[in-house]
C-alpha cells in the first residue's frame, strides 16, 4: 500500500496520520508542540512517531511523500516565517528538517491551503479548478486554488483575505490594522457582535442571562437555532460582513464556489444563509446566481490531517502526471 | 517575417495593427465600430484591412495569429458577451467569425487581460510571473497574471477589481451598485472628488475660476502639477481609495508588482505616490516594502494594438513550449 503521512502543526499541540491515495486516513497521533523548545527535536521525534504508524501497515507499504500544514508555511522554502503562535522563532526550515530521514517529497504550507488542496482532491471541491476555501475559527484564513493550483503569490504568502478591510476605522485586529474581515467573522468577532448587540439594543435574549464575557459563539448558535432574535442577528450581521468580502473575492477571481471551513462554519445554515443572501446583494450583476457557497466536506475527525496529507498527493500526482 | 495581429476594440472606434514577435507594431490602421449594425460586415472588414497591412510586409512574411481585446470579452468562448458600450446586443462570437478567415489561433479577451499580457511579454512586467494590471480610465479594469498564467475564473469574466467596493453605502457607480473603486480612481470618479471638495471646502484653486461641469481630469492634473493644494487634496484621496483596495488585492494574489495602466495614470507620480503610501499603510505586515507600483511601460501610440496582438503571441508560445 502505497501512503502519505500529513502532519498539521498547532501552537498547543500536534497532529499527524498516514492517508492512503483514496483519503482514507489510516491511523493517526498527536504531539504537545508546546513542549518543544527545539524543533529540530519535535521532527525528530514526529518522525519517530510516523515510522511508529507506518510499522501497523501492511508488510510492503511504502511512505511516497510527507505534506505539513503550519502557521506561516511558506511553500516555496518550506520554512515556517515568524508563526507568532508558535514558541520557535523565527525563520524554522521544517520541510528541510524531515528532509534529512526522507527522501519523498515533502510540502509545506499553511493550515488553509493545505484544506484547500484536501478539498480538491477528497472534499467538496472534487473536480473543481477555481474555488475558495475560508477558514473561519479563532482567526480567518483562506486557500485559492485557480485553474487547479493553489495560489502562493511571488512570495509564498498569498490568500489572506482574513485580513482584507472592511472598515479602515473599524474593530482593532490582531494584526495591528483595524476593520479586517477576520475581526468580525472569527469566533472572537462573533462573539464581540454579540457584546455589542447585547448592550446596544433592547432585544430580549436568552443570551442576557449570561455573564457577557462568557458568551461562547457555540452558546450563540445554539440559541440561533433556537429562534433567538438577538442571536439571528449576530449571525446576519456576520454574513452580511462575510457576504461583502466574498463579493470582492468572486470579482478577483470569479471561483466557481467558495468553502466554509473551521468552527463557525459548523454553525451551518446560519452562517451559509446570510453570507449566501449578502454576496448576492453586493456581487456585479455578471457573478450573480454563479458562485456556490458550500461547507467543507472534510469534516472527518482528521480534517487537517487530510489536508495536510492531500498536499503530499497532490505533489506526487502532479510530478507523475508531469512525466506522462 | 512572422507576425501576429492585434485589434482593440471599442465602441466608438477599433484600432488594429501587424506586431512582431518582439513587440514592435509595424503598421496599423482604425475603423468606425460604430458604423457597423452588423458584426459579420464589420469583421469581414477588419480582416480585410489586414490583408491590406500584410502586403506592406516584405515578401514571405506570414499572419500566425490574432488577438483581440473587446469589452465583456470571454476568452473560453471567444464571444462577447453583453457589452453595454457597444451597437451589438447579446452574445458576438467574434472570435469564431475570424477564424472563418484564418486557420491560426485567434484568441479574444477583455482590454486590460490584454494589457496585461501585453505587459509581460514587452512591457514593465517582463520576466514577472506574479502581477496585477489596474487600467485607470474612463472605467477602472484589471488584469491580473499569477503563477505566469492569466486569471479568467471558471466563466472567463475574473479580474474586475474596479468593482470591489470601498464603501455599500458610497457613490452611484454604473454597475448599478455603490461604492465601488471605480466611482473613486476612475476620470469620472476623481472629478467628481474635485467637484465635491470644491463644494464643501473654501481652499483656494485655480480650479475656481472653471465651471465645475467643464473640469476634466487633465486640468486637475494640471493644477496638482502647479501645486494647487486642493488639487494635490483630490489625488491624495484618489490614491488613498486606490491604496486601500490594492492593500486587498496583495492579500489576494501577493503579487511582485502593481502596474497602472490607462490615462489618469499618465498623472504618473500625482497618483503612483499616495497610492504606494496608502497601500503600504494598509497592507499586512507580512506584505510590506515587497510591492512595486510601477507605471505602464506600453505607452506607446499603440499600446492597445501591441497588448491585443500578445495575446496571439502568448498562445503561440504557450503551444509552442507545450509541445517541446
Amino acid at each position: 500500500m502505497k501512503v502519505a503521512a500529513g502532519i498539521d502543526i498547532g501552537g498547543t499541540n500536534s497532529v499527524f496520520g498516514i492517508v492512503d491515495s483514496g483519503g482514507n486516513c489510516i491511523n493517526s497521533g498527536t504531539i504537545d508542540t508546546e513542549l518543544y523548545d527545539d524543533p529540530e527535536k519535535f521532527v525528530s521525534d514526529v518522525y519517530q512517531d510516523i515510522c511508529g504508524l507506518m510499522e501497523q501497515l501492511p508488510a510492503g507499504s511504502s511512505l511516497e511523500g510527507i505534506g505539513i500544514g503550519a502557521p506561516k508555511g511558506n511553500y516555496f522554502n518550506g520554512c515556517i516565517e515568524y508563526a507568532s503562535n508558535l514558541k520557535w522563532k523565527g525563520k524554522i526550515p521544517l520541510a528541510g528538517m524531515f528532509r534529512k530521514y526522507v527522501s519523498v517529497p515533502v510540502v509545506l504550507t499553511n493550515d488553509a491551503n493545505a484544506a484547500a488542496v484536501g478539498e480538491m482532491l477528497y472534499g467538496a471541491a472534487k473536480g473543481m479548478k477555481d474555488f475558495i476555501l475560508i477558514t473561519l475559527g479563532t482567526g480567518v484564513g483562506s486557500g485559492i486554488v485557480i485553474n487547479g493550483q493553489l495560489v502562493y503569490g511571488h512570495d509564498g504568502f498569498a490568500g489572506e483575505l482574513g485580513h482584507t478591510i472592511i472598515d479602515p476605522e473599524g474593530r482593532m485586529c490582531s494584526c495591528g490594522r483595524k476593520g479586517c474581515l477576520e475581526t468580525y467573522t472569527s469566533a472572537r468577532g462573533i462573539k464581540q457582535t454579540a457584546r455589542e448587540l447585547l448592550e446596544t439594543s433592547n432585544t430580549e435574549s436568552i443570551l442576557r442571562s449570561v455573564p457577557p464575557e462568557s458568551i461562547s459563539s457555540r452558546m450563540i448558535a445554539d440559541a440561533a437555532l433556537q429562534n433567538d432574535q438577538l442571536a439571528l442577528k449576530v449571525f446576519d450581521f456576520t454574513g452580511k460582513m462575510l457576504g461583502l468580502k466574498l463579493s470582492d473575492a468572486v470579482a478577483f477571481s470569479s471561483p466557481e464556489a467558495i468553502i466554509l471551513f473551521g468552527g463557525v462554519a459548523l454553525a451551518g445554515d446560519l452562517i451559509l444563509k446570510p453570507a449566501k443572501k449578502y454576496m448576492e446583494e453586493y456581487l456585479l450583476p455578471v457573478y450573480r446566481n454563479k458562485v456556490k457557497i458550500i461547507p467543507s466536506m472534510l469534516y472527518a475527525k482528521n480534517a487537517a490531517v487530510l489536508g495536510a496529507a492531500s498536499l503530499a498527493w497532490n505533489e506526487i500526482n502532479g510530478n507523475m502526471s508531469d512525466e506522462l
